[in-house]
């Protein structure tokens, strides 16, 4: 047996995210079914993020067991050949038999987009949040700031749950106005059920001076799910990367 | 009756192109239908550009006749209730009763994206032709402007269509690297039929060094398609804007 890791892109609109479940379609479950028809084998795959329905990864990263002869840099092509073209490896490696993407990792970096033009809503749709209502970006990028550091993120986790810690480095937070877009670019040493989304949420409340930027360190404080803004929809996010040091 | 005029933004991934044809669903069809289920009445939609299976919009211009009292510029909120999300009204207006999207149409810009990234393919492979093969873009860049003028674009339109002339002036041909993209940005007074999309397939063999930039001038010259390149594939080619002068 050997351990493969490989690097994903997917683009998650059409699936009901990443972990597998029963009636419905997910990331997972094409990469195990295209793995088992590929070599005749069951492989069980771990993943460094467990993307929710929508969301779209550029650099998930996978491991898996097998028997297979395949050589490691191979995968890419062989799983290449069979996965749907929404699902795509852009690297395959072979990895020490006791890596897990997820326990792994170093810091995680997402990146959140919201559409910001009334034209165009027919191509971003499915790969931004479109939103044209008057945000003041300035206090948004104020509030980032804010969010930065080790803190006790439960206000920014969804409600019922379950984890160890609720504490969270967040390493880098940075939004700024790209063309048509706002684009959130957010890095931590991990990520709570739904954190992503509910911080762009909160930041959000922000732009539209719902509270000043000031009021994130008392959401933070809190330690309350009912503090902070709602969650932003799933469309707008993508796991972009994945750090192991 | 009244004519309309209306600007529509669409992702043509799901259709059989513009044109209303049997067994396939079109934009056309689209537009017909929801302006029946709307007012119960038929009307006859005209576009400025009929574009191709798979071909994107973000400015294609219509015109219908109709005796509904819904006044013009409510028509983009009217039909935006009841059009699928991958169709949109940018904008309606009442227009002349004898206003042609297509006759009156003093230039048309067409957009055509070339995605030269491995990585990103899965979001870009319905909306570009993802292509990352070595390409002179400089050379391409000087093609380009050998086709700008008012010559015989004969060599230039797919084969079997007929028209009165094959003379068009093009007014601005224009291709740049921008990010992962190289970008061709062409107005004439009218395009043939896969008219951009050959010169698209032509440049690609300019820019893979088949022949010099210089022998453009020969293939219009030859009036003869055979001697211009393959059609591109039509995900990366968007109807941008129609000028009426």
């Amino acid at each position: 047996m050997k351990r493969i890791k490989a690097i994903l892109e997917y683009d998650g609109s059409a699936y009901h995210g990443f972990q597998i479940q029963k009636n419905a379609v997910t990331i997972q479950e094409k990469l195990e079914t295209s793995i088992e028809n590929l070599i005749g084998e069951k492989a069980s795959i771990i993943a460094a993020g467990r993307t929710d329905a929508g969301v779209h990864a550029a650099g998930q990263v996978i491991a898996f067991d097998t028997s297979s002869s395949i050589p490691p840099d191979k995968w890419k092509f062989a799983l290449n050949s069979i996965l749907p073209p929404d699902i795509r490896v852009v690297s395959s490696c072979k990895a020490p038999a006791n890596f897990h993407p997820r326990f792994d990792a170093v810091d995680k970096r997402y990146i959140y987009l919201i559409h910001r033009k009334n034209s165009g809503k027919v191509f971003y749709s499915r790969y931004a949040y479109c939103d044209t209502e008057a945000l003041e970006v300035k206090l948004m990028q104020q509030a980032c700031r804010l969010l930065l550091g080790r803190h006790n993120f439960k206000s920014f986790c969804a409600s019922g749950s379950s984890v160890k810690t609720y504490d969270r480095n967040i390493k880098e937070c940075k939004l700024e106005e790209k063309g048509p877009f706002i684009r959130l670019d957010i890095t931590a040493d991990g990520f709570l059920y739904n954190m992503v989304r509910i911080i762009v949420g909160t930041l959000l409340e922000v732009g539209r001076l719902t509270y000043g930027p000031e009021h994130i360190t008392d959401i933070i404080l809190a330690q309350d799910r009912t503090q902070a803004g709602q969650t932003a929809p799933p469309q707008g996010l993508y796991l972009y990367s994945v750090n192991y040091g």
